[in-house]
C-alpha cells in the first residue's frame, strides 16, 4: 500500500425528501448564489422546493449552466458573486451545475485569469464555501474537490481540483432519479463504473481494503444499473445507484493506490470536440485502454476477471473475454462503445493525438501512454 | 435504505514514518497535552519521535492511562488541563489512550461531574480538539466520536458519542504493529470484525453498498488476520489490518442500516466484571447471539454465509454451520469463545441480566432483547 492522506469533511444528508434539511444547513447570516442548469429542476418540483427552503435567506439565482458547463457562463455568474458579495453559493443539479459552481467559488480569488487554474498556470487559493442538492447521480462531484470546466471557444475541456471546493453540504434524495431521462442513468451508471476502474484497473499494490471496496462498488453498479434503468421508480434501486457513484469518486478507494485516468483524459477530447456525452466516451476509450494496455494491466484485469465478472480461476487468456464482458455492460446500459457508432472516424484520431503531443502529456499509471499509445487505443475503437 | 446523515472530517495520515508529520499538523500555538498509556511507547521508538516532532511547541506529558480507560485516573489530566491551560490534546497509543483523551477532551465544558455524559444524564456540547498517534490497530477510535470509559469503583464501563470529539487528525503507521504482542494482534482483528457484525448482521434494508463494504471488510479481516499474527514485520499485512481496523468503525458502514450493538453492551459487562480483554468478551457474546437471534438475522446470516463464508446455496439450515465457522475464525487468532475458558459461571450471568434488568435496558437492533433473552444468550456461552 503506498502512503496516503485522506480527509473528506463533506456532510452527507441522504434520504427520501431530505431538501427539507437545507434551511437548518444553509448559514443564516450568508448572502447566497443560488445556481442552476436549463430548467430540468423547474419541471420536476425541486425549484419550488428549494425556493420554499430559501424563505428567509438573502439569495440571488443563477440559472442555465449547461452540460459540459462553460467558462464563458460561469464568468458571468463570477461577475455576479463580485458584485452583489455573494457569500455561500448554493448548487442544485447535476454534476454540470456542480462543477460549474465549484468554478465560480474559486474564480473570484485568482489573480489574472481564472481560465489559468484549468491550464495549472494558477492554484485555488481560496473558494467561498458551497453546499448541494444533487440531483442526477454520476461523477460523485457532490463529495469531492473536482470540476471539469468547457472552453467553448477553443474547444477544450480540462479539470482542476482542489480540497477548498469540496462541498459543505451535499443532499441526496434518490427520488430525484425517478423522473431522470435513460440517458443520464445510463450515462450515471458507466460514469460511476468507469471512475472505480480509473482508481483501481492498474497495478495490485495489497491493498485489500481498497481492492474490496472496489470491486463491491464495480459488482453494485453491474447488478444494480440494468435495475434502475428498468425501474425507475424502486426507491432502493435509486438510493443504491446513487450512493456508488458518490463513493465511486470521494478519495476513498483511491487511497493509497496508483490510480490510472487516461480513459478520462482521452474521454475528454471526444467530448470537447464532437460533444459526445461523458460517460458515452468513457464506454468507447475504456475496452481500448484495457485492450492496449493488457500486459501493464494483466494482474488487475485477471483480479477484476475473477471477483467482479466470477470467471473461475482466470488466467491472461481470459482478457478477451475480460474486455467483452466489460463492453457487453455497457451495452446493457443501452450505451454503443464505438467511435463509428457516433460517426467519428480517423480524421479525429489524428486531431486527438496532436493535442497531446503539443501538451507532452503522458497517460496512466506508469506515465508511459504517450501519443503513439493514445493513437493505438482510439484506432482499437474505430 | 435508510435516511442518514454522515460526515467524518478526520484527516488520516496513513504510511511508513508519518509521525514525522506532527509537527505540520500540530497546530503551532497550542498548548499540548501529550497523553499516553503505561510506556510501551517508550520502549518501541514512538515516544522519542513524537518528542522529536514537538520541538519547539510548548507541551505538558500525562502517561499512565490504563487499558481501559479509568475515570478516576483521566479526571487527574482533567485538572492538569483546566490549571495549565490546555488547549490542544495529542493522543499517542491504542484505543485506551485515545478514548481516554476524548474524555479529557470533553470533561472540562461538563457542568457537574464529567461522568454524567457516560450514563446519559449530560450532553458534550464542547470539546478541546485532539490529535492521534495510533500504535494499536483495533477500535477505529482514531476516526471517530467513540470512548469507552471505566469507573473502577463501580466496576462499571460505559460508552459515549459525540462528533466534538472525533479526532482533527490520526497519524497511522502500519510499522507499530511489528512489535505488538500476539495477544494485542489478535484482539484488534477480532474487535473490528465484530464491530462490521454489529452494523451488517441485523436485517436487509436494502444497502448493497454498505453491505458491500461490509462483507469485503469482513473476508480482508478473516484473510488477513491471521496472516499478521504469524507475519508480524510484513508491511502489506499490517497495512492492510490497520486501514481495515479504522474502516470498521468510521460510521461508513452503518449509514443508511439498521444496527445492534448487543454483544459489545453484554461484553462490557464481562470487562468490567472480570476484566477480561474487551475482544476477548466479543468473541465469547457474538456466537451466542447468532444463535439466540437466528429467526430475527435469518436473512443476514444466509447472505454472511454465502457472500463471506463462501457456502454455496446456503438455507436457515445452515445457520449452526456459520456460527461455527465464525468462532473457528476467532479460534484461528487464538481467541478463545466460551465463559468456561475463562473461568465465568452462572453466578456472573445473573449479576449481568440484573444489571440490564436495573437499567430498563433493551438491546438489538429490534430493541426486543430484554434480560431474558441476554440471559439465553449468556447461558449458551457457558
Amino acid at each position: 500500500m503506498l502512503n496516503f492522506e485522506f480527509q473528506n469533511p463533506t456532510r452527507i444528508v441522504f434520504g427520501k425528501d431530505q431538501v427539507s434539511q437545507l434551511s437548518r444547513l444553509l448559514p443564516r447570516d450568508a448572502k447566497i448564489l443560488f445556481t442552476y442548469g436549463q430548467g430540468s429542476i423547474k419541471r420536476n418540483g425541486v425549484y419550488d422546493a428549494v425556493l420554499g427552503a430559501l424563505k428567509g435567506f438573502t439569495y440571488v439565482e443563477f440559472g442555465g449552466i449547461e452540460p459540459n458547463p462553460s467558462y464563458e457562463t460561469l464568468m458571468k455568474a463570477v461577475e455576479i458573486v463580485k458584485k452583489e458579495g455573494i457569500s455561500f453559493l448554493l448548487a442544485v443539479g447535476g454534476g454540470s451545475v456542480i462543477d460549474g459552481t465549484k468554478f465560480i467559488a474559486a474564480a473570484p480569488f485568482v489573480a489574472g485569469d481564472p481560465w489559468d487554474i484549468l491550464t495549472g498556470k494558477a492554484e485555488v487559493t481560496k473558494a467561498l464555501p458551497l453546499g448541494t442538492v444533487l440531483t442526477l447521480p454520476a461523477t460523485g462531484t457532490e463529495m469531492n474537490g473536482n470540476a471539469v470546466i468547457s472552453r467553448y471557444s477553443t474547444k477544450e475541456k480540462l479539470a482542476f481540483s482542489s480540497p477548498l471546493v469540496k462541498p459543505v453540504f451535499s443532499i441526496l434524495d434518490p427520488q430525484y432519479c425517478f423522473t431522470l431521462p435513460d440517458t443520464q442513468i445510463s450515462n450515471g451508471v458507466v460514469d460511476a463504473f468507469v471512475h472505480v476502474m480509473e482508481q483501481y484497473l492498474t497495478y495490485p499494490v495489497g491493498a485489500g481494503v481498497q481492492d474490496g471496496f472496489s470491486e463491491s462498488l464495480l459488482r453494485t453498479l453491474m447488478e444494480v444499473g440494468p435495475k434502475v434503468l428498468h425501474n425507475k421508480t424502486n426507491y432502493t434501486y435509486a438510493a443504491t445507484f446513487m450512493w456508488a457513484t458518490t463513493m465511486a469518486l470521494n478519495g476513498l478507494i483511491s487511497a493509497g493506490v496508483p490510480e490510472d485516468w487516461s480513459t478520462h483524459a482521452i474521454g475528454h477530447e471526444l467530448t470537447a470536440l464532437h460533444g459526445i456525452d461523458h460517460a458515452k466516451t468513457l464506454a468507447i476509450v475504456l475496452p481500448g485502454v484495457m485492450h492496449v494496455m493488457r500486459e501493464n494491466k494483466k494482474d488487475k484485469l485477471i483480479q477484476y476477471g475473477h471477483r467482479v465478472l466470477g470467471i473461475q480461476n482466470p488466467s491472461a487468456d481470459n482478457i478477451d473475454q475480460i474486455i467483452a464482458m466489460t463492453e457487453a455492460f455497457f451495452h446493457a446500459m443501452q450505451i454503443k462503445t464505438r467511435l463509428s457508432d457516433y460517426g467519428v472516424g480517423k480524421d479525429t484520431v489524428q486531431i486527438i493525438v496532436d493535442r497531446f503531443r503539443q501538451r507532452n502529456q503522458l497517460l496512466g499509471e506508469r506515465a508511459d501512454m504517450g501519443p503513439e499509445v493514445i493513437e493505438k487505443v482510439l484506432l482499437s475503437r474505430l
